[in-house]
């Protein structure tokens, strides 16, 4: 068994709003933290943008991994041509789903983690967010975890800080962390546009959290 | 949950020994079977003709994904330039280990299983293998194929039919189901060169095996 550094985080980093709380949570959580931020040939493209932005403004090391594979999997509206609606389609998953795809991303994660001796591994994941993918639940992350960690003998730990906060608390610990103004970078709209398109259901659900949380978005 | 065609089967396919004894093993077994070869910069690429040339030997479809993310995390022989000696370093570990190889590949085969509606995985990963990769261990690999179920609330099963088996046992069940001419076309040798090099631990493993079951290498 590895025993990796318990001082070291490595923060999976989307350029969204939730990765964004997370990587300023693991600032103020570990002495060292890198982010990684993966380049699967996703439509918004923006968001790679947004993670280098953040990351800059964070003052962390992020390293982008290109996942050409995913793409050539194909099979869902965040790869492909078609609109994002968020509709859900006949297995009850939303048409944005590329199935195992936060799996995929733990387990590169895992891998950079064992060679960069980090022992934390940091996930915007939240079950009790709207789009409900199975990849993003607690017993799914940590049966993963257990796996990577069987599987590379090291003694990962995962974090999802964002797991049960609904998104106006997800909204209240982005302040109290100081990730606010990290915020203004990041990317959330399924369309990939900016300013953000407003009505898919990524930005209704970040306006909300906003809304309810008494909060302005520091990205409008 | 989903639920996936039993009679499909696919098969992680490297080019070698291990693994097209268990597409023949799956072709035995399952009325439907693929198979999904791996391109992550591997320094012996003879591996991708090999397993090329077994599928269409076995006449199944293949599909090789390119993995272009697992070189840049780099840190291992098998994709460096480093002689692959079997050496084991500080951490127990032969120098060929890719932390986590085998969970990533497992994950991207879900994925494909998944939307091609396959129940089963097969992977050609042994314990008694001289190699000692905790990513090959039973129970490292039936908790990530639990992980990839919950995930993609999939009823996903994994088989491992030479897990237990010698190295003579799994040349003998090659024999049996019908994998020896396909074995010509396969690749073990660690150094990738062709003919191989005869000295290398794969290469001393492979001639082991055949010796002790009393059978030819169709390979020499």
């Amino acid at each position: 068994m590895r025993i990796l550094d318990p001082k070291k985080a490595l923060v999976v980093l989307s350029g969204g709003q939730d990765s964004t709380t997370c990587l300023f949570w693991a600032l103020r959580e570990f002495s060292l933290v890198k982010s990684i931020t993966f380049d699967y040939g996703q439509r918004h493209r923006i968001e790679l943008e947004s993670a280098a932005a953040v990351a800059k403004e964070a003052g962390i090391a992020n390293r982008c991994i290109q996942l050409s594979g995913l793409s050539e999997l194909g099979g869902s509206a965040l790869i492909g041509e078609e609109e994002v609606s968020g509709e859900i389609l006949g297995d009850g998953l939303p048409n944005s789903f590329v199935p195992g795809r936060n799996l995929i991303f733990l387990s590169y994660a895992a891998a950079y983690a064992y060679q960069e001796d980090m022992k934390h591994i940091v996930l915007g994941a939240c079950e009790t967010d709207f789009s409900g993918y199975p990849d993003c639940r607690a017993d799914t992350l940590g049966r993963a975890i257990e796996a990577l960690s069987l599987g590379m003998e090291a003694d990962f730990e995962i974090h999802t800080p964002l797991m049960s906060l609904t998104k106006a608390e997800s909204v209240l610990l982005a302040k109290e962390v100081g990730a606010f103004k990290a915020l203004q970078f990041t990317h959330t709209c399924y369309n990939g546009v900016r300013p953000p398109c407003g009505h898919c259901p990524a930005c209704l659900l970040r306006a909300k959290g906003f809304q309810e949380a008494g909060e302005e978005d520091p990205l409008l």
